[in-house]
C-alpha cells in the first residue's frame, strides 16, 4: 500500500467488555478500548451472526427477488435473497437452504462474488454474496414468521432501479453489479 | 410488478415497542408486530441516523480511501469515506464535512449515486452514496477518538480488490461499482 503509516498509529485495543442485551438476531455489547494516543474510548458493537445474499438469475435472464415488509425501514422493501448462516452450516449451505426457503429453487451452480462487512463501523455481520444459476424447483418450508413475495424481473431493468429509488437496498446493489459482469 | 400479491399479504403492523438501550451511535429496542396471519412475532431493530459515503475522485482517476481500526471486525478496513448525518444537516454537507474530516479535501462537483439501506431486516441506518470529483485541499479537524489513514489508489486496481478480499465493505463495493460507469 502507497501509504506511509504502519497498523501501530490507527490500531485499537480492547480492554474491557460490558454485555447489554442478548437477542435473538442480535446481540449488543460495549467495548473499551485503548487508542494509540494511550486514550481510551467506547465503541458500541451490534452481534450479528455471518450472512448470505444471492443473485438468483434464470435461464433468460432474470432475477428472482423478495419482497418482504422490514420493520426498521417502515416498509416493504425488495431485495435478493438473504438470510443468516446457521450453526453447523458452511456458506454455500446457506445459500442452497436461503434459496429453497425464499423462492422455491434450488442452484446447479453457485459462483462467489466477494464478502463483506454490511456495516464495520458497530456490527459484525459480515455477508458472502453470491450468484446463482441453473436454477430447478425444490421448495423448503420458510420461516413462520417470514412473509415473502417472489417477484421476477430482467435483471437489467433492476439494475436501472438502483438509481430511481425503485430498489434501496445496500447488498443487493452491490451484489447485483458484482454479478453482473459474470451474466452471458 | 409482474406479481399477484398485495401489500396486505406481507404487511406487518407494531402494536407495542420495548426501548433496551440508548447509545451514542445506537439505540435498541423490540418492536412487537401483527403478521398478516394474525399472529405476532418480535423483530429486534437496531436504531441509527442516516449516512452518506462518498467516492473521491481525483483529477488522475485515482480514489481516496480510508483504513480504519474497526473493533466488530477485529482489525483494519479499507473503506470508501463515511459518516453519520448530524442533526441539521442534509447528505451533501454531511459529505463535505466528512470529505474535509476524514481526507482532508472538498469536492467542486458532487453526484448522488444512490440511497440504500445497509441492513434492512433489523436496522435503521440509510446511507446516501455520492461521487465526488474536482477535490481540492481542505481540512476540518477529524473526531478526537477517530484514527484514518488515507490511502490514494488507481480507481480500477480498488474494483479487482472486492474479488481478492483486500476490499471487504459493502458500501465501498456498492457506492464505487455505481460511480464506475459516471467516470471517463
Amino acid at each position: 500500500m502507497p501509504d506511509n503509516n504502519s497498523l501501530d498509529s490507527i490500531k485499537e485495543t480492547t480492554i474491557s467488555t460490558n454485555r447489554i442485551y442478548e437477542g435473538r438476531i442480535i446481540n449488543v455489547r460495549e467495548d473499551t478500548v485503548e487508542l494509540p494516543n494511550g486514550k481510551t474510548a467506547k465503541r458500541e458493537v451490534i452481534e450479528h451472526s455471518s450472512a448470505v445474499c444471492i443473485v438468483p438469475v434464470d435461464e433468460n435472464g432474470n432475477v428472482l427477488l423478495v419482497r418482504q415488509f422490514r420493520i426498521p425501514t417502515g416498509g416493504p422493501l425488495l431485495e435478493v435473497p438473504a438470510g443468516g448462516v446457521e450453526d453447523g452450516e458452511v456458506s454455500e449451505e446457506a445459500v442452497l437452504r436461503e434459496l429453497q426457503e425464499e423462492i422455491g429453487y434450488t442452484a446447479g451452480k453457485l459462483q462467489h462474488l466477494s464478502s463483506f462487512w454490511v456495516a464495520p463501523g458497530w456490527a459484525t455481520e459480515f455477508m458472502h454474496a453470491y450468484l446463482a444459476t441453473e436454477l430447478t424447483p425444490s421448495r423448503l418450508d420458510a420461516d413462520e414468521d417470514e412473509n415473502i413475495q417472489v417477484v421476477r424481473l430482467p435483471f437489467n431493468d433492476v439494475i436501472s432501479m438502483f438509481k430511481t429509488g425503485e430498489i434501496q437496498d445496500g447488498k443487493t446493489i452491490a451484489s447485483m453489479l458484482l454479478a453482473q459482469p459474470l451474466l452471458p
